[in-house]
């Protein structure tokens, strides 16, 4: 069996560059935008909208009430978003197949639990998380750092919920990892290194 | 300033071992049992006793409502507890003055936090502790997987309530540690060589 790791991180806490890092000190595969793109591909829909329902909970359609059971009534737009996520897990698992590799995002860590992936968790405390954001190019430069930390935490607000969703566990949970890294002090680099270590 | 690691860990997953590896690989002090010892010197207790006070909060007493504030009566024991909490942060910060050093248990996290300790946190899932519990030695041979359960629970929740009775912060919540290790999967041994790169 390959050799899987997971990366699931905080907006801002440097959990890509890491992933991208320990599969460059491994030599081995890294998946990360690749996903969107090729779901974009089989589908015909936009990167955007692919992104976009991956890292949100599709909305629940309203429900209505058929004696005494609730049952929501199942839309377009959940159909597609259903039909999405299968695309994601089929491409995940043939990643997996063809050789070892690093996956950043995405549920990962429990689409691939079959295979025991090494699972990781990164975070760091908002203000590393704001300063990350601001060094990694001119994207926020409109925002203040109020409406940053608003943006931040309503990214990884998706996050979670996505997460609970699809796998019904709580995101950041550290039982659903082997390791949680902390890049508020510790610099992504540093931190590929040594787990690098850990997985040769 | 000397560097300062800190253990937190959960009851039977592996983390004094992780630390006293950890300790060995960096050639550096390592603290644990020293310090009940040291209080129980100083004091004339039991090392029994101390262990005891450390590990749990101490009871409050009954508050006395006097007019609109509420006072808790300062009984002996609490004062005993408060005194060996004191003595356990004055040989704390002595141990960290001293040299470099790796420091189980005992919210040595947060005493030391002036000193900007790599903070580590233990933890591994009931199975694991378990079998770790069982392998480590005949202490707990007379007990069912059950008993055994509710004892690491209970030890656990004595932890948590010390440490945020001493704290106020949350016991095992990842913001107050740089790194989290699960030990269910891999070894302290490992673990310990692995942070001992990051941490050269």
């Amino acid at each position: 069996m390959n050799r899987i790791i997971t990366i699931g991180r905080e907006f801002g806490s440097g959990g890509r560059e890491l992933g991208r890092r320990l599969a460059d000190a491994l030599e081995i595969a890294y998946y990360d935008q690749e996903i969107v793109t090729e779901i974009a591909n089989r589908t015909a829909l936009s990167e955007a909208y692919v992104h976009q329902i991956l890292e949100h909970r599709p909305i629940s359609a309203f429900p209505i009430r058929i004696g005494r059971t609730l049952h929501p009534v199942p839309g377009a737009v959940q159909q597609q978003s259903a039909d999405i996520f299968r695309q994601q897990c089929d491409i995940r698992r043939k990643m997996a197949d063809t050789s070892d590799c690093v996956i950043v995002g995405r549920c990962a860590d429990y689409l691939l639990r079959s295979r025991k992936p090494f699972r990781i968790f990164v975070y760091a405390d908002m203000e590393s998380r704001i300063r990350r954001c601001r060094e990694k190019g001119p994207e926020h430069e409109g925002l203040t750092d109020r409406e940053l930390r608003q943006h931040i935490l309503s990214v990884d607000r998706n996050r979670a919920e996505s997460y609970r969703h699809y796998t019904g566990r709580k995101w950041g949970d550290r039982l659903n990892y082997d390791l949680c890294v902390n890049t508020s002090d510790i610099s992504p680099r540093d931190a590929a290194a040594a787990i690098s270590r850990l997985l040769r």
